[in-house]
């Protein structure tokens, strides 16, 4: 199974403001997040990520691929393809029939699977903007790792995708 | 005069380890920063910056060059072509007959540039890394600018450049 992160961020490695606002992540941004996820079938979220994500419309495109979401606590679930993990593992391990798995954010989730040393790409879509503050790409758990650059590309004239191995 | 940022970052926008760390950035990077500060004849960096920047042996290159150190104390500083401003504006007035002005960290340094509108384009080289924990591009001061592509290069098969109009 492939362990793929897939992420926008601003330039300065933040994926959202403070209050959780997204709303400056293009529509072309999210249609390539889209088709990786759905060609994935499956993706995991932390549980702040799935109560903002969940309520956005375009989350309808992806309202019947498999979500794990990790939590500590367990809590109630939207639909029945929707499914609680208490840590990485878990998650992982629930999805292991799959090819590829799809780590979404938040920045919590994100540091927790590379922590674990979980993760074995990372698709990293740049947005033409910085903030000064906000919820960074990874938080809360410290680590370090080497990359190899794989490719990159560009989504629009303003955006582009950077794509890495993470080496283990 | 342009007022140009230029950084080298982890792949999630950290400029340094929490211990001001940067032996992660390659030679290959310090050459297109060191020609890009030579080409300019100046550059702009905050105090801690300065202390750790003139330790290392590579800065023998740049120790010619006009430097300002933005600090709100004065302090003993090593060359007389370095010299003390108390605001990014000062520095930026201490330096008006240069055609272009290198921004040059640390995070604190940027983030005031940046939130008083005085960034004109932002190179930043991001390096096959990341860590969970360090000094971030931007730290201490929130704001939000809209950012344009204007190009991007491999400075190696490893590291991609990433040049940018401040949008105002």
């Amino acid at each position: 199974m492939k362990v793929i992160l897939y992420m926008a961020s601003t330039l300065n490695g933040l994926i959202a403001k403070k209050d959780d606002d997204t709303s400056w992540i293009s529509k072309k941004e999210w249609d390539s997040y889209s088709a990786t996820v759905q060609a994935a079938g499956c993706f995991i979220v932390g549980r702040r990520t799935y109560n903002t994500l969940t309520k956005q419309p375009e989350f309808q495109e992806l309202k019947n691929i498999t979500l794990v979401v990790v939590s500590h606590q367990d809590f109630k679930i939207l639909s029945p393809n929707h499914h609680i993990a208490h840590s990485p593992k878990e998650a992982l391990e629930q999805l292991k029939d799959f090819k590829e798995v799809i780590i979404a954010g938040g920045g919590a989730l994100n540091a927790s699977f590379l922590a674990e040393n979980l993760v074995d790409e990372i698709y990293l879509d740049i947005e033409p903007i910085i903030f000064g503050d906000g919820i960074f790409l990874f938080q809360g758990a410290d680590f370090e790792k080497k990359l190899k650059l794989l490719g990159q590309k560009e989504i629009s004239e303003n955006e582009i995708q950077l794509h890495y191995q993470v080496l283990k």
